[in-house]
């Protein structure tokens, strides 16, 4: 079987935004039992990451030592049409996922028990954020 | 088709353990011939890669630079409820794979000579790892 | 329905290498209307990444984001069989991807207006790589 879901997330600015529930939802209207559910995000300044979902420190930590790695500004950048944080946004998306394949059994994904999966917002104002999830199995 | 394996991988504390004899067992046994076998880790403290299989001095400089780019115990963590090592565990695994997908042609994966395909166990203690195998194809 | 192609990249080095037009024609060969194209590539110095397509800076700026964080020569690395640039260029592949799964929709990749897929060579010297893109659906 094949099945196409889709989804709108609107953000507001930087940090990251539980999807979990809205795919896990996707999954149950595909009527899928067994296979792969592959997530895509539409964009290069916002990405995917599974990621710890009991602590919210453990998400405000990861976003303090990437705002580290690749500083909003940094002078090494000749790319700013869109401000300090356009070249870094692209580099994070680079640094982590635009696509994640979960499994699917008994019709729900196959998530261990502290994974949460989240989109991450790179850019500090506000946009909608579109991503793509394609279900193949039986 | 569709076929899903499952693995336990006891780790012996941080390295990298390789992975890739199991999975092509389990690509075997789903008696798969051709399609994609999608690897995925049910952690957010351990990930996987892909690696250089030959020359073991390729995983022990890797885990030295993983082991500078996010020291332990960095005071710029606040979420370190098991230790020095547990916020940089959640970075070093959004920074590299939770799930991977291998391409199969007659019935064997597709992996270039050099490349091994690695569970990058990132706290200090032993754990127990789980692994799903999900095969799609003919 | 699954299908297999493949595609080899002859690169000048170190850079970016567009390959998205190659692995829509791919897509249009299977004769695939929906479902999943999945990319491989064959090395563990050479690496895939999805990035802004528009600006030839940002991709500039991301090989000089890597060269700074992963310099050639660091005398961190003991292995250095085939020069300065081996060792990084394998850092550089655990960071990035080794394979991507984007959509397909009406017999063509869903890839956002911004999007381009890119075989990042990581080595100084020219190499030619070797890329299979699975595609599974209907």
């Amino acid at each position: 079987m094949h099945h196409r879901g889709e989804l709108t997330v609107p953000t507001r600015g930087r940090g990251t935004y539980d999807i979990t529930s809205a795919v896990r939802d996707i999954v149950k209207k595909s009527g899928s039992r067994d296979g792969l559910a592959t997530v895509w995000i539409h964009h290069t300044s916002a990405s995917l990451i599974v990621c710890e979902n009991a602590d919210p420190a453990v998400r405000r930590d990861l976003d303090a030592f990437f705002a580290r790695l690749v500083p909003d500004g940094d002078k090494l950048f000749s790319h700013d049409d869109e401000g300090p944080d356009d070249m870094p946004a692209h580099v994070r998306s680079v640094l982590t996922q635009t696509s994640i394949g979960i499994p699917i059994a008994n019709g729900a994904l196959v998530l261990g028990t502290w994974q949460g999966l989240y989109l991450w917002e790179h850019r500090t104002h506000a946009h909608e954020r579109r991503i793509t999830v394609t279900i193949l199995g039986e």
